[in-house]
């Protein structure tokens, strides 16, 4: 991945933004994230699909292969959840020097109500042989990264493919999967970041040895030099992100409100573990608050939070946000702290502008 | 607004296109552009709002003030048309010096179904009073912008506003209206460039002089310089946009298409009237190939085209499209032809970087 070191944004990162959006922040205030808000990532072209001629291929190193249309997967058991979906990259245009790709600050984040069937009892109908050590998931997606013409394609580990929380889904908020979602078919793996939620998913295969296509070995690594070998980039790290308060300033999206007694909203959430704690600060990290939390939203939404905040003095604050998981793994302060190569699991601490008028 | 003298971006500029996404080209595949693929623009936050207490009010120079819930809108005749919602600031990325705001390059555009009642009927029955002019719409978004605190407001002259073809709109493809595009209740203006359809309207006011809001006399006009008093932005200018043949490659976007003959296809539209002609080039505008037109998707819907090119040479290609109306008004090759301070209506021709392997 390219490297940009200045402040200023390229023509390619822009293009990436204006096609890829973010949540906008005030959606932190709606416990399900509506379609239209949610963040998306495509790294090809969205691809039209007639879903009657859709199937799914399970094939490789099993003992039966199976081909499923969607009928026939509507028709197994179906599991609804909310699961919190984030980029990896969520976070990387804080770095300095900046990783050139989708310029995301910390909006590559959604929470929707997803339903499918699971994937372990088919994984079993299916029957693994013993030399199967991943399973392989490709998308409809096609294109090119890293100078490779590919599908989309990303494994997991057997035993993750069968966790039960792994889901095949073609609903999201009760409605077939949009276009951007994956319709009509995605895979959902709701403690990893999204890279590992295979959109547009065709086939499933389980494979003798590990994958090392582009977008598990060159992509999505944590690498602290371009000649470290690197670790591979699996769960979610924990955040909080609060719903700017106030009203905002079209340009600059500097918040403004009133002087007085405020309320500071948000969610946090962290990949296979709960949250224990959020605080806000608003002196620059040297006094925090404890946020109340809510009860989670199931095992893979977020956790609502909320904090008083007595914006008394007018004038320029910035407010901070910080979780804390069950794991004990805090935030970073700044993005500096987590510098990787390709800009991912930048999870620093929130930083938002406020004006108090 | 400041305007940027570097081909780079701003943080400013990359934070709005994060929030608000252009319709991935590709969508121009589709008749109809689903919910999560279409454009948004959202000047303040996108409010929450409470359907039930929601209510629209019809104020003003009337005689009789109205006061309609959502269940009183629904319970009126009802009207669907497919209608191209474009940005004002589409093209606007392309200019050198660049007004610094959202940096759309062509992107900002989509065609949905939209569903609601006429507004004539009700101002009739409102009764416009003789000395109203103007038509005033507030929506429920608030903030700042150009150094004023204000709720979005729009205008139209009444004979505008009287037009059979406007709608309060409570559906969009068939869905309750997304919180982007103005959940409960918006405006929708056929014609017009997507400033006009006021988003989460709560009132509707008849005024006895023209309305002097930023958003309509500082934003939204057309000025050649800072002193220039400028014209109205108004109605939409034609446009053809390519879905990009082949595959991309994920940063640069650049098409990746085989040897041999291909079929372009994409959309054109108009506000006010129908598509005449659709042209490509393959060779830098020094030669066209007129397009073959399907018919329109109604008055205010797109107009879908295609263009077989024979893509022989391998290398480097750069295709071009231009539309031109019934009224005889045709693209302009290059966005210096139509440089305005605020970067509205440069519906400049598409240039798509393609490579033949």
């Amino acid at each position: 991945m390219p490297i940009a070191d200045h402040d200023e944004f390229t023509g390619e990162e822009v293009r990436l933004a204006l096609r890829n959006p973010g949540m906008p922040l005030e959606a932190l205030r709606r416990p399900v994230t509506p379609i239209g808000m949610h963040y998306v990532l495509v790294h090809f072209d969205v691809p039209v699909i007639d879903e009657a001629g859709h199937d799914l291929v399970i094939d490789g190193r099993v003992e039966r292969p199976l081909t499923l249309g969607m009928d026939d997967l509507r028709a197994r058991p179906a599991v609804s959840m909310p699961v919190v979906m984030e980029c990896a990259g969520s976070g990387r245009a804080h770095l300095a020097p900046r990783p050139v790709s989708a310029p995301w600050h910390e909006e590559a984040v959604g929470c929707a109500e997803w339903t499918g069937t699971p994937l372990r009892p088919l994984l079993e109908e299916a029957g693994l042989l013993d030399d199967a050590v991943e399973v392989l998931f490709t998308g409809c997606d096609r294109g090119l990264d890293q100078g490779v013409e590919q599908d989309y394609q990303r494994s997991l580990p057997v035993a993750e493919a069968l966790r039960d929380n792994v889901l095949l889904a073609y609903a999201m908020n009760g409605q077939p999967l949009p276009p951007p979602h994956g319709f009509p078919l995605r895979l959902i793996v709701p403690e990893w970041y999204g890279m590992a939620s295979v959109k547009w998913l065709r086939s499933i295969t389980a494979i003798p040895e590990p994958f090392d296509g582009v977008q598990q070995t060159v992509l999505y690594c944590y690498r602290r030099s371009e000649d470290d070998p690197g670790t591979p980039v699996t769960r979610k790290r924990p955040r909080a992100l609060m719903a700017p308060p106030g009203i905002p300033e079209f340009l600059s999206r500097i918040r403004h409100v009133p002087a007085g007694p405020c309320v500071v909203v948000g969610r946090a959430w962290s990949g296979g573990t709960a949250i224990r704690r959020v605080e806000l600060s608003a002196d620059g990290g040297r006094t925090w608050a404890a946020a109340r939390l809510d009860d989670p939203a199931g095992p893979h939404g977020w956790t609502g939070w909320s904090c008083a905040w007595n914006a008394t003095e007018p004038g320029d604050h910035e407010l901070w946000v910080c979780a804390t998981d069950a794991d004990g793994d805090t935030q970073p302060l700044a993005a500096a702290d987590v510098w990787n190569q390709g800009g991912y699991g930048v999870n620093a601490v929130q930083r938002v502008r406020v004006r108090v008028d």
